[in-house]
């Protein structure tokens, strides 16, 4: 997709403006912290806008350093915003010529970049204690775990974040639409599944975030569902839940269908929407997420339905499908501007099925605008 | 698929086989590695076949306990082997009548369980470290990282584990059929993934296991490359890397396509599936590794085309696409009866192309059985 057309750009700048503004937010971020450097393992897509990197290391003064496998290097280079691209092999292989590759692991070559810099106080995002003792022993300086840094960073979604996940929704409600149109009594949720997928596909979907959910009858009650062989009846509500993948950002969206539906079925959707829209109208710059929980919550115990409301309200979509900040009771979290969340009550009830209905929304200052139309 | 028919199983005895081997073996490990109860994190799934655990409690003397949040109880009771299965909420939520759930972190509850078994050494498979501080400020133990323990089980298939690798299989090989079919100039590289991935999932899979590559000319060279909006043309290389998923096992298949191909790049193909030939030639129980690696390199060597192949020789399938063994020049794991390893020797010439051949084989006492034929 754009990632293509950016792979053929072979006058593209060093550092575009967009890693630019998220390598200096961070060292704010450092400088803030009494670090000298950042050790990204976890967020080195969010950094470099490649797959490839296995580390990104971002000195407080200087420019970042991509660390990636010799497997890696071709796509890297073409890919990674970051310039500085170091490669390693685990093993001594015969090189092409003027091929540049360090014989170490990938921990050395880490801890080399490290010592390069001069790093004393290095932050990093999350790494197993393993790799960060090695690091340690082969740089001796300070590792803090300090994974808030980059939580707070990825929350507020940029301007062109915001246009990759508008993509990613659009597609989605290209895979919904298709759903609706496909679900009818005697074909499997696999089916449906399948359908869903291949438009989601053809319209540029680089895969699902998570295995696309068509949960009928009894299956509805179950919130992460998946798709099985199960044909789909007269008398059953289904739930789909699917999403798409744009330039490696996520989308999510859920519907509730009905096949000739009973009374109580079709109240039960309708006291889900219900809730989802006093969700919805609560999020704003600046809201608590837990009142926008609270909000809907409040409509499902007006019906007596709570006690079948198992999950939390949203969550934030970006590069991975769930992501800060966190929409629940116990949630701590205040909305910001440019936030991009899910707003998904749902209630499962033994007797009558299960319905979940989710948007998700961009938060904008005094209020919300929803992606998934 | 399967789970489906599992799930829908009332009478389903409280452990069946599969799991209670997988338990006794683990306890034996316990055992020898002198620890009272193993902690899973990371290979809930394994030890319970389902996905919806937190985490899964092993204690040496007495049954294993499931701990999954409130939201997967439902699915929990339906698919998992592991009987005494413990729901916890986060926050303090309405219950339906007779709903048993602890209102605490999962980590609490996970510290509760260890201490209700009065376990004083415990080991687990991978976790953070702020997890297990926390755990241990809960219940006062020892705490071993012991990955090996789920490592050297996992290594080994049941019979079981090779029926569902075998449909995986299987159905992998229709998705390759499909891009056999499908591949002509002028389609893109997505529309080929679209079509392979929904011929799968007619076919029963869950999804993929990784992003179906689909990579044509330039893209070729890329070992990791996913499929784009480039169309595919006359003279180029096509690698297509593929799998399917069934019941949690996954596949994983390489197939080099070739339109109007230059006699170098068929030349390319042809040593490079002679080299997975030679490979192929030293698998069985009790072989090292890193002699299947050399023997496929070797055959790359004669060619002089050594210097373009960047990655290993292979790697373990099963419930995740990369596991245990790894076959590389860098591995010290020897192959043992039973084990599923994928042999894929791939070169990367940016003046002729990209081609890989990769086929998913059992090692069994002589030989090997393959699986996507």
């Amino acid at each position: 997709m754009t990632r293509y057309h950016r792979i053929f750009l072979p006058n593209a700048t060093s550092c575009d403006g967009f890693s630019v503004k998220r390598i200096k937010k961070l060292k704010r971020e450092l400088n803030i912290h009494g670090l000298d450097a950042f050790l990204a393992i976890q967020n080195t897509r969010y950094l470099s806008s490649t797959t490839t990197g296995k580390a990104v290391i971002v000195p407080l003064d200087g420019d970042p350093v991509l660390i990636c496998s010799r497997l890696e290097f071709e796509a890297a280079s073409r890919e990674s915003r970051i310039r500085d691209i170091r490669a390693y092999s685990s093993w001594r292989a015969t090189l092409r010529r003027g091929e540049r590759v360090s014989f170490l692991e990938s921990w050395l070559l880490v801890a080399e970049v490290l010592k390069e810099f001069g790093t004393q106080a290095v932050g990093y995002d999350r790494a197993g204690k393993n790799l960060i003792r090695k690091i340690r022993n082969a740089h001796g300086a300070s590792y803090k775990e300090t994974p808030e840094i980059m939580k707070n960073l990825r929350m507020i979604k940029s301007p062109e974040e915001l246009n990759l996940l508008r993509q990613s929704a659009n597609i989605a409600v290209k895979g919904m639409n298709c759903a609706n149109e496909s679900i009818e009594p005697g074909r499997t949720e696999l089916e449906i599944a399948a359908e869903v997928e291949y438009r989601m596909r053809k319209a540029g979907s680089e895969g699902t975030p998570f295995p696309t959910i068509v949960g009928s009858g009894k299956n509805s009650l179950l919130p992460h569902a998946t798709a099985t062989q199960k044909k789909l009846r007269k008398g059953e509500l289904i739930v789909v839940d699917l999403g798409a993948i744009f330039d490696g950002y996520a989308s999510d969206m859920t519907r509730t269908f009905s096949l000739a539906p009973t009374s109580k079925q079709s109240k039960l959707i309708q006291v889900v929407r219900n809730a989802q829209r006093a969700a919805m109208g609560k999020v704003r710059d600046g809201a608590k997420a837990v009142d926008v929980d609270t909000a809907g919550r409040a409509i499902l115990t007006k019906s007596k339905l709570s006690k079948f409301a198992t999950h939390g309200t949203g969550h934030g979509v970006g590069l991975e499908i769930h992501e800060p900040p966190n929409l629940a009771p116990n949630s701590r979290d205040i909305l910001r501007k440019g936030m991009v969340i899910t707003v998904e009550p749902g209630v499962y009830s033994p007797e009558v099925g299960g319905a979940r209905w989710e948007d998700m929304l961009i938060v904008i200052k005094n209020g919300h605008q929803t992606l998934t139309l």
